[in-house]
């Protein structure tokens, strides 16, 4: 089945608002958003573009430190300054969404753009995954501080004379506003934000719950290629033109975010400690089998036990968050069968 | 390149004491175990079976609950009786293995045995990951308990009339005793155990670190198919026959289990909370690629940052186990360094 | 030492700008907040007071479910409404104050108020210590829900006619505004919140770190007395008339809010795992012997291993809250070096 | 009420098969002990001693390091060696003691022996609250190594010239073996073990379940005193001359290590992370309440919510351990009443 041919049969096809076909186009260029970028997701910015239901939308996002790790000489402490780090772009206001609506985002592409070299990775004091940090409160001297730039282009990424690495890029942080709260962009949570997970991809959907009208959608921190965790905090950080198709469903109620490909359905939890993260994704994976597809909630429980995947994001961020995953062909089945066993 | 000849390459053949050639060949049957099941790793068993490096032997495994659970009428808080969970055959005695030196175990096969329906999944009361435990101790009524039973053949793991999942063998638990503790058969660590890891699969060679002399090999808890987490605590549980072939790497240093296959090399970690796991299983894979690949250890950190796999073992046992894996073309480049390893 | 002798020798009136003396004082009474309580802390409210460093305010608080739950027969499912709790009176401006800078609040007093019975304690669906939540996500039923409401005065807590508690009040979230974010008045953080920690007491002063112009502070969440780790989430919640002296000390870089009494200095973090509320809470209490009492930092690690206190706040916040303190005796020896801060 | 009055109100006093009378004297000195310090608690050992229920027993114990730390000059990683570590005394059998028992001990009297400086601390690698460990792996530098010696007299601590830290002294580890297990010294768990809580002191009695024909009693790991968490990881360490009563209750279901002393009752957990040792603590209180004091489970968990009082014994260890404790007159008042506020 191609790609275009699995969509039409995507939840966003079925129940957009647009019916999964695409409208307008717009551009969000750099020029437009320059200055104004976001450390925070929340209600409390002015939306940069409005937009409809089946609108797609061509963004070109910073890098998660803004551009400002030019050089392997820069000192991440020396540039980068709390709180504002991943730069996002956004707001983009969607015509009609609402609290209790969820915003289905369909990527298109994610394209890496600016000067060689345009990939970014850097050891950032007290931040990563084998590090003393801000939160794991230690005593020990910090690692040192590194920046390593890398030439990225749509073949690979070229980390090394004899490494090369693909190119597999997809958004670090992408999400809705909350309803009252502003959180940085640090963060992973219930709405979207920094989830560092390498399935919101082109040719994935992603699916967020909306809780303030318009949705304000924000999205940054584009990245060539990142492993399973972030392990050292920072993935291969670019530039990018990301474009997004961008569509409504009324009224459906899904408390975290959840992700669509051709072949399986993801729930995304982000919380401390990372079995809680696992624990939200699972859980919600199992009320998405029972809700939609018939499955018995336990039995749900016991089949995912077989068969659930799971797919760490990042083990670095306030949050930390994991995928868990089931292939469709399985969840099509549908759970009021006998069982042939007994 | 071909299983037989990737082997060839491996750590196991290439560093083993028989150089990974396979010696003789032992059977360890029920009839031979019999009613010595062990409950425990640790040093206080009497071996009940003697082999060289380089042997072969198959091994009679029953499932984790003894064959206790008979029916789905069955009742887990009726049958099973802690600690007399999971029962583990051996301890296999390997001659000349001593504290300091690694066991290398080849998985060859792992057949199902025993009249159908064989496969066992259950509900165990306070057991699980999305429900309050013994150590996640809360005051929600528990779960209902439930056994479900499937038919299993190596074509498949017979779910229901709609889902057949594919038979993916692997041993939920094998390692090795330490040097003066006796832990249960239900608790991954440092000498393996049960990490309920889906890639201890026919085919990979898993490393286990040495602390008692003989290594006292255990293994047990064969699952048909498991996915990631061991969601509801309980795989797919099937006696078996596995066949594994051993060998012994004097004097080498590792504090984690390892795990290689045609693809892949992986350390594995188990702690709670289960970042710890994650940590302690990546900071291994860092140390394995500065030792033996000629990484410097800040590069391989960042290097891991873009290409570290991680897969979830469990997230359900008294420690929570993740396996991290890099591709071997990978860690074979080395660093900026010479590569001393190829 | 009575408490106006220790009082002077505090850091707010050796420090502060109006040198710990009260200046004017204030009312912010119901019916100048009415209308607008807070339930994020954060920058974009608009103050409903400004004062001055030494100015005394006399606050009149609501409880934390702004009253709602009247009766025994009222269920929080119906009458709370996320993320609509908590409800903050402020911000306080406060002149002069800038990032940077830290705010010193000396608790006064707490007095009940409203007509009996006028505490409230409740269990609150998916909310507490020993039951699933939203991030610990279970499929275990819900514990049931409850509403209690007892009689409250400066006497006691009468919690049935064979017990009756001690009134011990505290206020349970208390703190200032983040730089950019703005963040649910239900968790606890750098800049204070709802830490849920007795020791905000009257009599104590608690310092909070200053990230935005003014300061923005909030306080709320009266409790007429709690437990360690406030256990099923819901402490003798009750209005207040609470009287606090604010002053303000220029340029004292503090990365978590402190706290000292006559007897003790503290330091508060907050974070899950608890561990890492802990950990927060000692380095930050060992780094404040180094910086301001002579010690030496390992001198001091290893001394607060053997007289340090941790006071448990909560356990069922978005982040839970440790208190780590230490004897002031102890501190004011300083280390083997000389000791600055006498 | 004096020790000797309230004790006769013990639950010790009024359930041991011996009724609180002492017994016959034994004295295990380190004569008759040397050369067979344990290393885990476990089974496999040959009792050193045997008793009746009501028997005192003198205990002369080594401190942790087995006294091999002698000098500032001496190097943990020199002089220690895992797991030989935290050596402890026994086992002592009691006569008639079956699993489904509980030991009561009765700490009479822990008094420090051996020649000046008696005392011991020590920075170990990766060992400590504030240090990357074995199990929150991380790439940092390790801290320093450190053995820091003090005079010990049962008048004082005498840390520095300048301060002298009162004489509180306890067993950091205390317990019986499990059934078939035999784990660590180093950690704490459902049967006691290393559970490093000061409340573990002399007057204060400590309920241990029984697992294993005998019980087994190993005790060790003097403490002259210790802060919250035993923030480094090593208290002040001791060789003491201990005295215990040891009674036994017949056929008392409890699952967790539980203290009496004249003021509180206390339940004692041990997890990570920190929470499930929190919520272990604190759930094994409420069955208290429900089971032996008349309340109704949730009237328990909300009351305790009000007056629990919770008690971080470490934060170190291979499983930390919390205290959670109320008043007894509280737990005395039963919770059958009706509530003055309705």
């Amino acid at each position: 089945m191609a790609d275009a041919d699995w969509f039409r049969t995507s939840i966003m096809a079925r129940q957009g608002v647009a019916g999964g076909v695409p409208g307008r186009r717009h551009e969000l260029t750099d020029a437009v958003q320059a200055g104004t970028y976001h450390y925070v997701y929340g209600p409390y910015a002015e939306p940069v573009l409005e937009i409809d239901p089946g609108d797609v939308v061509s963004v070109e996002t910073v890098d998660a430190f803004e551009g400002k790790l030019k050089t392997e000489q820069d000192r991440p402490s020396e540039k980068l300054k709390m709180p504002f780090l991943n730069p996002q772009s956004g707001p983009i206001r969607v015509t009609g969404a609402e609290k209790g609506d969820v915003l289905a985002v369909h990527i298109h592409a994610i394209a890496p753009r600016g000067p060689q070299p345009r990939g970014t990775t850097a050891l950032v004091p007290e931040f990563g995954g084998l590090t003393g940090t801000t939160a794991t409160a230690l005593l020990n001297a910090p690692l040192p501080e590194r920046v390593k730039k890398v030439n990225v282009d749509e073949n690979g990424v070229y980390w090394s004379d004899r490494i090369t690495l693909p190119y597999e890029p997809f958004l670090g942080t992408i999400g809705v506003s909350p309803e009252i709260e502003a959180i940085t962009s640090l963060q992973p949570d219930y709405y979207g934000g920094n989830m560092d997970l390498p399935d919101v991809a082109p040719g994935a959907i992603i699916y967020l719950p909306v809780h303030h009208a318009g949705a304000f959608l924000y999205l940054g921190d584009g990245h060539a290629i990142q492993g399973d965790g972030e392990l050292c905090g920072v993935a291969i950080e670019q530039a990018t033109t990301t474009t997004l198709h961008v569509d409504l469903i009324k009224g459906l109620d899904i408390a975290w975010p959840r992700l669509e490909t051709k072949d399986f359905y993801m729930a995304i939890g982000s919380a401390r400690p990372l079995e809680d993260a696992a624990r939200i994704a699972y859980r919600e994976l199992v009320r998405w089998a029972a809700a939609d597809f018939g499955f018995d909630t336990m039995d749900a429980y016991m089949l995912l036990t077989q068969c659930g995947k799971a797919r760490l994001g990042n083990m670095v961020d306030p949050k930390y968050t994991v995928g868990a995953s089931v292939a469709k062909w399985i969840m099509h089945q549908g759970g009021d069968q006998a069982s042939p066993a007994q």
